[in-house]
Order: C-alpha cells, then structure tokens, then sequence
C-alpha cells in the first residue's frame, strides 16, 4: 500500500457547536490540490462521507485529478476532514484540556452546519475568497448543500455551484432508522460500557459496519459478486465472508464513539431547520445545483435528488443508472465524471 | 390482552436432520381450525414466518377464519411451528436429555426440509391422507415450497396446491447479508458468551429485531409513520424509539440461539440443494403454485416470486402493490385475501 502524506491541520482557537458546546481549540486536517489562483475564486470543495477522509484524490480518484472533472490543474481542490471523524479533525479522540483525556462519549453531537462552519476559517485561512464549487456523495452532498447557505464578504453566496450526489436535504426517517439499528449494535457491545470503553468495542461495531455494507449495496449486487457460494476453505457463505472482513477492516481503522457521533450528526441534518418551510427553503438555494440520484439506491432514494433538483430553481438532475446502489458514488468514475462536466459546462463552472 | 389458547403438541420420538444430527425426541407445537373431512384431503397448511407462532388465526386473522380466504368451515388448518422456534418445536430451548439442559448454542442448524419432514409426522398423526394448499409468507413460503416436494402414500404429490408469499425459491446473498449482520451484532452483546448465556442477549437481540424491521419496511413506511418528528417527551427521533421498542418487545418473547438458528435455516434455503438444476428444479413443481410479489418489498425481492411463476409449469404470479414493504403480507388482507380467493377458485381448491 502507497503511503498517503499526512493532511495538514488548521486549528480553531475557539469554536462553539449549535447547541452550545465549547471548544478552546478545534482542529481542523485537510488537504489541498492545485492552487488558488489571483482572484482567491477558483476553490472547489470535495466533501468526504461517513468513513471518508481528506484524500479524496484516493476515494475519488477518478473524478480528481489532472485533467479529471474536478481537473487540480485548474482547481484549487480543498478536501476537509469533518466533526467527529478519527481522520485529523475535532472529535472524540481529540483530547479534552479539562480531563486531559480524549472526550470519548462526551463528545457532544455535531451539526452538518457546525462542521460547515468549522471549515469555513480553514477557507478563510487559505485566503479563498469565494468556492466555485462544492460537492460530494451522501453526507459529503450534505454538506454541499448547506454550503449553499454560506455567505461571502461582499453578501453574496460563497459557493457559487452545488452538487450533492446519493444526497438528501434531509435526513429520512429511513436512514435514521438505519443508522440507530448500528447504533444499537455498538452500544450492545461486550465492551462499550456506555462510550467509556479502554479497548474498541469491535463486535459491535463490526456489526454496524456489515449492517451499513449491505445498505450500500443491492440485491443483485450481491448476487453478482457472492450468490450462494460458500467462501473457500470455510463452511461460511461468501457473503457472510465478505460482510466480517468489510467489519474487520473498519474496525482497524475507526473508532466507535466516532462512528455514533458522524451519524447522528447526519440524522440533525434538515435544511429547513430554522429556516422555514422545506420547500421553500430549497427553492432559496439561487446557485446553479446539480442532485445526481442512482437508480438502485436503497439508502438515499434517488427520488430525494430529484425532489432537490425539482425545487432549487437553477436544479438540475441526473440520474446514474447502476447495479451497485449506494456506493456507486465511489465506483461509477466514467458515468459520473461525464455528469459533472457536462453540467459544469452548462453552468460555465 | 386476550389469552390464547395453549398450541397442541405432538412429540415424534426418534427425528435426524439432514446434516445427520439425531434427536431422541422432537416434540412440534401446532394449532388447528376446521375438521378433518372423510376423504382427509381438506388439509390446508398456513406456515410462519422468522419470529412467528402456531397462532395463525391472530398473526393472519384477515386471511384464516370462517368464511375468509382460507375458510375454517371448508378446510382443516394447520399451523405448525418451526424447528429452532422458541414456541414449542424442537429449538435451543429444549432440553437436551444428555446434559438435563437445554441445547443452548449446541443446538444444530436445521434446514427448511428438516422442518418440512418434521411437520410431516404431525400431519401423518392427524390422519391427513393430502393437503389441499400449503401457504405462507416469508419463511412461511419457504417452507410452502419444500412441500410441494412431499410425496403421499399414493405417490402422488402430498400437496395440492402451493402459495409462497413474499418469499424466494432459494435465499439470496441479499438476504443472507442482511442476516448475518443481524447475527453479528447479537455475536457481539456483552452478555453472548458464544451462546452459552445464563441471561439473554439482550441488547444485541434487540439490534438485532431493529435492523430486522428496517428491512420489513420501506422508506416511504418510514416517512409515512414516523418522518423526522422527535418522540414526545424525549430528545430522540419517533424513529428511533419506534425501532428501540420494537428491539424491546422483541427481546421480551423470544431467545437469541432461537434467533440464530432460524435465520440460518433460512440462509440453508434452496430448492435445488441436491436436485439438480435450479431451473429444472422448480419447472418439476407440477402442482398449482401462486407466488405473490410485493412491489415495495426490499428483501424478498418481487423478481424472485415472478421467476418462481414463470419457471413453475401452473405458476400464476400476482403483485400486491402497497407502501408497506415486506410486512404487507400481515397488513394487506384485503388485497391478498382477493388474489387468494380468485386463485384458490381458478385452481379449484
């Protein structure tokens, strides 16, 4: 495996949460591709997912890149960490200076619009004037979409275009179920004790990883890749198989505390949450924007991209037709990478 | 609450499942309705599902009754419950005579055909000579399949007829993804101790049943009776509280090694196991066979019951269109007591 370079990390002298919650000093890790040209206004905002982290050039390879849709030779390509990720920035393995002990369960829930925010000064700091662009699949979308509400020095918007991809302007009942089933899995771990646990809780949190893996998926993906086949030298089925490993290796690389607060800080995730009726507040959005739904997926219905695309007046929607569901976001790059720049040349981006 | 009657039961005293594990005795629960008739071919058998019972006339009582679709005063029910079940059958819960303890995590994983076979005695004990129509929705169609293969004294096929609900001809990596996550996250509850609990699992259970109604339903289900309201009197969504109850109730009347073994036998499921050809397999079901398809059911995909009609030589197959999911095979007894009733008259059952 390749070694990745450390992301930079811009810390916060002071940042508070919607709801109250104080922070002497917040960490912020990020890392950039191309450069900001003379008029501070070429930033694109690349925004990462549940798991994902600040190498979007990895996760998004196909679609970041010299000469890529999302082209670094043009762009100056930002990717932040979010609020409660294991990755770099603020969250519960930062160190809380009261305990001098990482916050673990106390860590206090997040906004969409905390970690917009919190990544705002590192905009700032980068002396971006204004964001040609922000996008992102699934909570990466998100976060593009209240980007949307950002506002510049001179009152006009700082993003100038959107485009959430496998997206929702509001959290669904459905995904908050899903995402509470993990959570209950996590919390029944032999481990947990409440968030204060001295070894990972790993089972559970295993658990709540398989139950997101097939949520990511389809029936006829699975179908495709296992079937009904046993996995080599084992009595297991392959599906079973894969759904441990796809657990392990989350295991190895997350943090269960982590894990509880980025989903419920997509569950808070609701545009129109103190601004007024959902539909008009979408229709607020005066930034071209562009939902792109996928056929199969089961988490975020495509029918919530275009119900996005339907309500913003410059909306556009495209729909990516794919077996893999959810995650095609992170796999259909030549499908996607078309969907961009067409749109993106429509909209002279 | 009403009280229910006690569910007969019928001990067979010697029974060896497939896989060569051999039982000094297997009692099975099961409830009837209706009499038998002279020629002892008004059988009709109405099997359960996952976390089902023998109580057929509550969990189905828009369907089973006097003068409904499977009508009480033409035919004689019979509901038996499955093997693995902590409802009377032959399960984890029943004491093994070699250690005076129940089995426990030693309980073997059973196969639909087990279940099949062992029902069979009950039937044979009842005096029934041939089964008019063998139904059921999920695992219920499951076992509704197997029957199709049981022979009678005459050779002749011992069922008649044969409708499988919201159910498959073999399970689906899908599924089996969707149960092994569930599997993983009761494997991972502090209480498991590799299923030798001296109290239940319960909070891995109750992820368990959690992510379990997720796939029961659907996202409109979800908006429709839940949407992103907080539950009154508490800083959790409706959802949430919703799923955590359900985990609870569950939780309050089953037993985890139940859970287990059940959900494995499903994941054995596949009417070609040793017969051949999964196609030429069901193209030999001569019987009358109606697989019905929920179109919102995310699960038990309506692809699967469609293919089962069209490969079945009498197959007729119907969509029950509802926003319900998979649950609509115990929601929509209207619509399903029609496609019953016209099927069971075109077929003269």
């Amino acid at each position: 495996m390749r070694r990745l370079p450390e992301p930079l990390v811009h810390t916060v002298p002071a940042f508070t949460f919607e709801d109250g919650a104080a922070f002497a000093g917040a960490p912020v890790a990020y890392r950039t591709w191309g450069r900001l040209n003379a008029a501070a206004d070429n930033a694109v905002l690349v925004l990462h997912a549940l798991t994902g982290d600040t190498h979007a050039d990895v996760w998004w390879g196909g679609l970041v890149g010299p000469g890529r849709a999302i082209d670094t030779d043009r762009f100056f390509v930002v990717c932040p960490n979010v609020i409660g990720s294991p990755y770099g920035t603020l969250s519960p393995l930062t160190v809380n200076p009261a305990t001098a002990r990482p916050w673990g369960a106390a860590f206090p829930v997040p906004t969409i619009r905390d970690t917009v925010r919190l990544h705002r000064h590192v905009l700032d700091a980068l002396g971006v004037r204004s964001v040609a662009l922000a996008t992102g699949g699934s909570m990466g979308g998100m976060q593009a979409l209240e980007w949307a509400f950002e506002v510049g020095e001179d009152g006009a918007p700082y993003v100038r275009a959107v485009a959430p991809l496998a997206a929702c302007g509001r959290h669904s009942a459905w995904c908050i179920g899903w995402s509470e089933a993990q959570r209950m899995a996590i919390r029944a771990d032999a481990r947990w004790n409440g968030g204060d646990y001295t070894e990972q809780p790993e089972a559970g949190l295993a658990a709540a990883r398989a139950m997101a893996m097939v949520s990511y998926r389809t029936a006829e993906a699975f179908s495709i890749k296992h079937g009904r086949a046993a996995q080599a030298g084992s009595d297991a089925f392959a599906v079973e198989s894969y759904l441990r490993y796809q657990g392990a290796k989350l295991v190895a690389r997350f943090d269960a505390n982590c894990y509880l607060r980025i989903t419920e800080m997509m569950d808070t995730h609701d545009l129109a949450r103190g601004r007024g009726d959902y539909e008009a507040v979408v229709a607020s959005i005066t930034q071209p924007l562009l939902a792109v739904g996928i056929d199969s997926d089961v988490l975020y219905l495509a029918a919530e991209a275009r119900e996005l695309a339907a309500l913003a007046p410059r909306g556009t929607y495209r729909e990516l037709a794919s077996p893999w569901g959810h995650d095609a976001f992170l796999i259909e790059f030549d499908a996607l990478g078309a969907i961009l720049r067409d749109w993106m040349a429509e909209v002279e981006i």
